[in-house]
């Protein structure tokens, strides 16, 4: 009844962006992303006999509220839906990541909060159904449960049993490297969730950022699997730039872009005119992640670091999928 | 046959963004503009036996090249359309614009080019024919003929014959002001003309920008005759964000924004939750215009100067449509 696990999180590069049902969390479009070798959480799960309701522990911090209330909805929604178990757990989560500053780690945290309480619970199910159970914790975290490049399906069944993550192409296959760059001023005043839910029912420009994605998908895969990283990365670039478009033509508008996000993408633009290859990408934040292959890791950080408004530049490789430890 | 005319710039509120024929200059959509007191052009035109071509000075200065190329294009145009001379034309313009950096003085020029060419000729036309005319030169010049604030209709004709501005509303019936933001740094690596023209072939977005435009023009009409200066206001600005928006859709994308955009942008939301009603708009170029009335004049200078990167502000009353000197 004890089990740990450990998932990395991930950015997308073709990006989630609205949601087809909210409570089910079923996206309106297939993403892609790639696993962060360097930003993890672990967690282990033990169900107790003794234990009157569940209890969650981050970085040995006992939490409640929101943050408790999301992690009690998960258990009770696989204890429901497994009928394995009616006793509650202990939770005890460790976040392992290199700075405190904007980083979402709900990805992380959900991929193993669902690998350790289904080891736990000594459910023998796959890979595929763990990302679809994942997805009702935090949809891109049905992502992490695979290594390197992955693709959530958003399917097309209304219970969302055909809405989960696959492999496209694993870590060690292609040494492709980010730069997660923090800014100094990191406010944000509209949630991603709150900021993917106005666009979805506001934006004039919501139909065509759709209609774009086939495309890019197609594109992409191509890319990665030609190892191209030119395509990969220009497809990502272009692909976020339409993301936050989105957000332009909402009503009311807004931009989750600070003065600084501007200076990062056109230094990564400018390094580009340098013959560097290098692409950015920007999740609902004002944070940037630079793409870049390993040849040029010494350089891209240092171009970054010059980047006034910059706090830190971390880079991270591909990483795997969930292990159990 | 000689004749000397005036005419101001002006701002769109609700943007020129794409051209149906890029020959005969007639836009996608219909634009709504303020002209502007403080930028003019002074032209006198005079048509003489003795030339052999046209000749063009702006400010004492003998153009040659594309600049040129233009105004001679306008006369050829005119005296072909027109029957009235085969003379060529001596044309002196002078910009009254109070600084250099970056400002469009092609409305303005055009504009007075246009009135005094037909003056000259004695061709006894109405402003609505002239606009027509001007519109040839150059497509947002044809809103300068009109003072206050201007739609351009975008008309149906596939010869132009209806695609021409009309006053909604004339400068003395209502104080609206407008602080022209010029930044240190106002690099512009494409122009309006090829932005819009990328816009209109590949932005995912463009059908989204058309399908707002109907509702904004009928908003923004509504607030300039309620003299609603939130309403006229925050849809100047959601038009321009959105216009900014189909840039980013584009293939290649691209924007015109640079970090000191940004900061104004913020800068101008900062003050309007300070209570103090100011918006933005922002043309095909880095620099931003800022909407404001006549009490809070020194507040908004004052705090639009402190903004890092800001080199100027020029602050400017609605303006007057063409007139004979």
């Amino acid at each position: 009844m004890k089990a740990t696990a450990k998932a990395h999180t991930n950015i997308a590069l073709i990006k989630y962006w609205g949601k087809r049902d909210e409570s089910l969390i079923l996206p309106m479009n297939n993403s892609l992303s790639l696993t962060l070798d360097v930003f993890y959480t672990t967690t282990t799960v033990t169900f107790r006999e003794e234990l009157f309701q569940d209890e969650f522990l981050l970085n040995e911090q006992v939490i409640r509220g929101e943050q408790y209330n999301r992690v009690a909805a998960f258990l009770d929604f696989i204890r429901r839906e497994t009928q394995a178990t009616s006793l509650h757990a202990e939770v005890r989560s460790t976040n392992h990541v290199p700075t405190a500053a904007g980083f979402a780690s709900s990805a992380s945290g959900f991929a193993a909060l669902a690998a350790a309480t289904t080891r736990a619970l000594d459910l023998s199910i796959s890979d595929q159904e763990l990302s679809r159970l994942t997805r009702l914790g935090s949809g891109s975290a049905c992502r992490s449960i695979f290594g390197g490049f992955v693709e959530w399906h958003k399917g097309t069944e209304k219970d969302g049993s055909d809405s989960y993550a696959v492999q496209v192409q694993p870590a060690e296959d292609w040494d492709v490297r980010v730069a997660a760059v923090v800014l100094s001023e990191t406010t944000k005043k509209i949630s991603s969730r709150e900021g993917m839910k106005r666009t979805v029912d506001t934006s004039v420009f919501y139909p065509g950022w759709l209609k774009s994605i086939p495309r890019d998908l197609e594109q992409i895969k191509d890319g990665i699997n030609q190892r191209d990283f030119e395509k990969v990365g220009s497809i990502s670039e272009a692909n976020c730039l339409r993301m936050h478009a989105t957000t332009l033509g909402a009503n009311p508008p807004f931009t989750y872009w600070h003065d600084a996000t501007l200076r990062v993408m056109q230094g990564v633009q400018a390094m580009r005119e340098r013959g560097i290859s290098v692409f950015f990408t920007i999740d609902a934040g004002p944070n940037v992640k630079v793409l870049y292959l390993p040849e040029d890791e010494t350089i891209v950080q240092e171009m970054l670091r010059q980047i006034p408004g910059v706090h830190d530049v971390i880079v991270s490789r591909s990483g795997q999928g969930v292990t159990y430890l």
